[in-house]
């Protein structure tokens, strides 16, 4: 059901979410994966608005909506941010030292040659949407909102078996001068998304060794 | 299901999404809500662990897990929490002006009083894990993957019925003080959760008139 159909014909309805849809969420959570493994085939272009559509549903400070979407088509550009990704990683390599940089070199980080979607989140931090409600001590929040709409395409692309990659290895004053986008808007995530080669329940650096689950009990405090 | 049973289980049968779990999703999305209205109902304490479990299956970067959760039972601590949240609030009550600073001063920005959880999230900047992969150039990655946290434990309370409020009019020290949390932890979010008075599809700051939805195609671009 298209996401405007939600809006005009189901606001009095409350859902009801079963033990199965539960079930399926927990599902969805762990299988969700950072991907970085890409088959070239194409995503339907309806199928990536929907997406860009729901990531809008996202919670926001004040309501202040504050995510902007670029999506990259032009083969220059995105030539351009690999070869920034590629500076930065190798940068990034020569922080570590023996089998850890051995096993960084031979990590493979992004898919960006391959995903046939690049598709660039930024939050505009000159929004005047929400009028500043919510984020005169943590201003920070304006940039979380833009995080929980990309958190919110990401399980959505992963219902449609789409993966999404999430490169950070990336200088954002590299990425905004090469994307030429409006004053104000600064980089928060470079996502690759495409059909992924393989479906794993494990992230990639748990199988790889890099680093391991942590106990949940060991990150909860009572005060 | 227990979160370490699709953990141990499930590795190797990758789920199935259908049009009809896709439809919930939507739906879930579109019901989430910002909730400052609870009832003072308990929420049984394996729901709440569920939900930190489920948190912690979010994307981190570099498989960071920076996440740390702090529950709040003490009522001379949450009481100290409020008085922040009221100072701050009333502040920013000073930056408005006219009609709108009397709509501010109507809304309802925080459950803090009657909300029968406060739990407090926190990112450990210096958290070792993940070796610093992935964010080398955007640092701030790391404090995206609590708020990733966050959005997951958001969603997964929802479909047991239980709203959550972000608290953000709040000093960052001043809660960090409160709580007495060690040294590196860094406040994302102060977070009430419990019970709604009611369910709503619209958010609460689109129904008072203060901001409107954002068509979608104009925030949108393509390069």
């Amino acid at each position: 059901m298209p996401v405007r159909d939600l809006a005009s014909d189901n606001q009095t309805v409350r859902p009801q979410f079963d033990e199965a849809f539960r079930h399926s969420l927990k599902e969805l959570f762990w299988w969700r994966r950072d991907v970085r493994h890409f088959l070239t085939t194409p995503i339907p272009a309806e199928i990536l608005t929907e997406l860009i559509e729901l990531a809008c549903l996202a919670p926001s400070v004040g309501y202040s909506q504050p995510w902007r979407f670029v999506k990259v088509d032009d083969p220059r550009r995105r030539e351009a941010v690999r070869q920034s990704f590629l500076e930065c990683s190798e940068k990034a390599l020569h922080g570590y030292s023996g089998a850890q940089a051995e096993l960084y070199a031979s990590l493979k980080l992004a898919g960006l040659a391959e995903a046939p979607v690049h598709l660039a989140v930024f939050v505009d931090r000159a929004a005047s949407t929400g009028s500043g409600l919510g984020r005169m001590t943590m201003p920070s929040t304006l940039d979380y909102s833009a995080v929980m709409a990309i958190h919110t395409l990401w399980l959505a692309a992963r219902t449609y078996g789409i993966g999404l990659g999430w490169v950070s290895i990336l200088n954002p004053p590299d990425v905004e001068r090469i994307l030429e986008v409006p004053a104000g808007w600064a980089l928060i995530a470079y996502l690759c998304l495409g059909y992924p080669v393989e479906e794993q329940a494990l992230p990639e650096l748990e199988r790889r060794g890099w680093e391991r689950r942590t106990d949940t009990g060991s990150l909860i405090l009572q005060r």
